[in-house]
């Protein structure tokens, strides 16, 4: 089982970044924890941020035959990224959303996201914790 | 830690029930195994179901001070209950949001979750699994 | 050939109740003609009504197996209810839905009905005339 | 009493025409079943189809003095004619108005009827038993 | 003069639910002073809460020569049931609505009371005090 | 000077159709006190009336180099057709959209009329004067 | 006959103000064209002009009794209030609603009129002529 | 306890303004039962009205100091003045909003009030009642 | 390969009518270049106009078994007409929607193309070249 | 350089008026400091504040002439106010629109400026600094 | 007569993606077919395809002087990029839009285009013969 | 006091592109005011463009702790781009919106800004003065 974690713009600030909203675990440490949990699993764990829609879209492309499943935090891309929904319809490799706060008791514009529709399923609001459920959510994605 | 499940209409009849969308376990089959995923991390869970949106209600009133967490299947009842809603925020017992369908990628109108807001977070789109993911996400409610 | 009469909330107020819009049949009064017109088509009426959303869920849920079709006027429901109609797609019982008055020519918020997409067909307008032509049609839902 | 029936435009193509919508029936054949249904019923049918928006309205005004009821399937007009809807408005003559498939069920733009709002009653769904149904229908218009 | 108190969901919980918005006050010292009111205006108080839209239907359509008056605080429901408005609308008694906040600086789908039309009027923001206003309102609902 | 008047869907009814709306006086009547009224003016009239959307753009084209002004009254194609207002804006003759009935008070389609941003003006509501205001407006169209 | 003519904002500006689209003509020479107009109908003119809501709504107030008809051009007031169209409505003097440019062909907020619904009609696009014009519905207001 | 009360624009017709919406008292005849009920409670009353939104805005303005509640019967502007909104914000002195019809079954512009989200409390449909109420809410606007 | 062009209401003015959005080609012109590419292409022409809605929807059904290939420039009808649709639809004729002018860049009502769902493609913008692309993609249109 | 400041409605409560939002500064402070900065640019100040709409129309007005700049921060008329926006339109003094807060991360209403369309340009969000910078956009408003 | 054919996010992975929709044609193929079909007509031409919206954006600023027309399928981007939209209207270079899929036949969020406006024309729905029919159209561009 | 001044894509090809809109300055020329009136205020000025989206994020993140103040002129970003708004918020540092033309004169899509909520201010309109606006403003960010 090979997971390809994905994150969007402004997620290498995680702790810095508007503590109140985004908690003050950096996105190193939550690489770890992932890691971590991975491991128990006996999964391979690919992780990685960038700030540009367009190096996302590479890397999902990318990731057919070489990843089981993408979990995917596009952060702001997740509401205007036609290009990533796009992407993951393209490859079909079975891809998870996640989001540390709960997008749906944000702004308006966060509450719709456009790759929703053609993801497994989402995960939202737990903090740092959201990407630890995307571990198990992805190594029993064929379960239910 | 306890737990309080809560399932809204028509999740009775989980297994016969549009078995493409809602997979073919039943409603006491994923009780099962949330009991099984539950005991394994020490926690005790109380699984109710119900049709009446005012019984739902109720319950959620009663869970102050004897659950520590609900997890809330709410169904239908997601996308046309300020009830539902103003019961979670009356209580103030940390509430989770699940799914077994992928809401976001189904009719527009149940896109919009009425109880989200007031919600610690949502998973969405797991099948069963979404309740085990729920089990794991309500014992770590309170780390990240 | 059995046929479940469902009738939503107020319509026990039926003649008494404005009958500049409802007529001045009562209820029980509807019943009885429904009853001479299945009686010609040697079909059985199981007739009901209830104010409670999750009362009439349960009756559908109940009608597998129990009933060939269902006639539903579902009253302000139909405008607000989505349990219900997942139930109607849940249990795959025929349901026709009729109204006494004529819901497109009210108020903006009863032309929309959150049941129809899942009945076979919809009459609506014709007073209490409507439940005999949906005698009529639960007889012949599968002839055309 | 006289019966106009009004089919709007396309309908002259039943039976070929998208045949999983609106079923193998043809109008000819349609109209022969109504013609005996309304013969039990000791009413006259005049059967008539155009795919001409103005010839609807003209056939409308002249039905007043020489129909008792109009039963109208105006197709795709149903959605876009206010012409169909003065007509009717001033001819006041009590008109049905039918339709095969259950438009409510169907692409957005097909849920809102112009027509409705002055029509006496919608019978929508029963494929050509919505015919026949409309039969009943206008035979008892004054009944309820 | 005999005035009916119908109180929707979650307003049993009043005093520990969200005090910020809805007051320190229970629904039972409400209950005491609205009955010294009452007194003081030699009216009858009839006084219930209830989480099921169905009983609070159920509850009006008895009013019919029960009640001169129904004050009813509606709570979530006031929103979303279109139930309640048919049955203030049927029984014809004159119903004054009634908040505790201003639901029209709160959330956007507060703003919107289904059963506002139907009305003699609203009174909203007043906290407890809306009670008592009431309580004059209905004693005074045919004066002006 | 040479008018063209033409007269859209329905108001060969006139007279008959709905009295409170669009009164009394037929089309022919309104014909004549148009060409008494063109008469002062030295002005010459062509009046005509059709059910059909396509013959009135046909109309419209055909008044190039024989009609100095058009007055239409479109009824009920002035809220749908674009085929209507193409032919004004193709021709190029100068055209006062008139109304019987005060379109601006009645239902909500009826407020936005298709044909208006392509014409001089609109005059509405004043019943078959409004007709007698065109003879005027027509005359002074290049005055003011 | 009576007839009070009334200008909101901007109208004093006439002549100089945008002359493509309100015309070279001056309210000054708009008023002595409409005194002619009138003179020849015997009708009395009173000619005003204001640039404030509030003095508007009074001399609409103080035509009750002392004008036969209201001509009203309230420029930008026409989109934006709501106490000019109560004032129509409350002095029940018949009130035409004219404007010098055609209002339905420019800036989307233009083509609505909030006191169109309480006029007797609307007169729009024929720059100053659309005053004589009005002259001659007033005179003829009771007519048709 | 010095209270003022003021009267948005037309409220000076009351009593002959559409008596079926207004009803027949006039604003005198309110003013005098307003200062009965205010001296029953001890309180003083400053009762005045105008047509001018900037009259009204600066009458909120003095009223800082000199008012220990404003009640504001904005009538048309409530739905169309911000400035009365700022300046209810910008004073502090506790607003009470007030109606004589129930604006919530009126016309749909008339449903939403601008000046709402910044008033204590909205006080609608009882007729010239609502003013007596009023004057309680004012005396107790601190209680609840 | 037989090809069926359909010209829809005014483009029979094609060379007068508003040169800058349509240019000075006539519809004859037009007519002459696409029977001289479609030679090129052994293709058979069928090209005829009409301003009848019902005519073309006529046409459209006439033309199962007769044609291989409809190119429709509805013109208005494009952006009004459901029968339109319903025919093409109908007769399963693979169908090309063309268009002279860029409707995606004029009047907002123009973007919308009610029968753009059930053609095979669209060709706009390219002014009367559009026809000879046309010509093109309907020889090719079962190739790629 | 001659450069006429209005100021709109309860701009005149500065440094009073929600200091959080408009900050402690008061009205004729700012006018100190503009006049101030006008000096150092050899630029004349006008100055008014005025919370009656017409009032400032009339200001606007007398400008032609008078001034070679507006610098017009017209508060919550901004949003309602399209009497403002046509004087704006009609004289043609060069105008800059200034706002004290940040209306674009304020409440939805105040995004929307009906005045910007016919400005210059807009400043908005640096406090009293708002006004010193609209002085050098005056004085260089034909650099550009 | 040089050609840059652009192409947007994802359509590097033509072919494999989605082949229900878009083909089994990959995008080397199709350039193949384009500098076949260029030769033809002695075009000369540039192709390209990037994931990168900053990149399209400057291959659309560098294709001033360098490029005669662009064909740009701009994928996802279409309806997203107001970036790409600017740059063709700032280089001035004519740009035909191309689409393999009938976009508006698809999703909702696919039905408008933001380059639209600033392009020539559009083709779409034709699969990989959108691109030669591209082609044809550019090196026509100037020809109608 | 550092100024970093980033601008987004197209604006590299000022001067060139669409000079009735944007104006003749070029970017280079631009700077070069900028640097002169910085310098003029002991300011650093770091001054960038890019088209790309991630690129400009990064730039915002790197802002950290190496600028005071950032103004932005986002182009076409403005409108699309949730990324630099999340940029802005996470950094913390400062930043004011500038845009040359008067975004709120133009498309309907320019009006809304997404990152205007988390900027100081904006300054729009003032051509190629609006970045020495910007400069005084960075200045004094902190006065007000």
């Amino acid at each position: 089982m090979r997971i390809l974690f994905l994150n969007g713009p402004n997620l290498n600030l995680l702790g810095q970044r508007e503590p109140d909203v985004y908690g003050r675990t950096t996105l190193a440490e939550i690489e770890a924890k992932v890691r971590e949990a991975a491991q128990k699993e006996n999964a391979q764990v690919d992780f990685r941020q960038s700030n540009l829609e367009g190096e996302l879209v590479a890397w999902i492309q990318q990731a057919k035959g070489k990843a089981d499943v993408i979990v995917l935090n596009a952060a702001a891309y997740t509401h205007t990224s036609i290009a990533l929904r796009d992407a993951i319809a393209a490859v079909g490799v079975p891809t998870i959303e996640i989001h540390l706060s709960n997008i749906h008791s944000r702004e308006e514009f966060r509450h719709k996201s456009l790759i929703a529709p053609v993801c497994v399923g989402q995960i939202t609001g737990f903090g740092a914790y959201s990407y630890i459920l995307a571990v198990q959510a992805a190594v029993n994605v064929n379960v239910t």
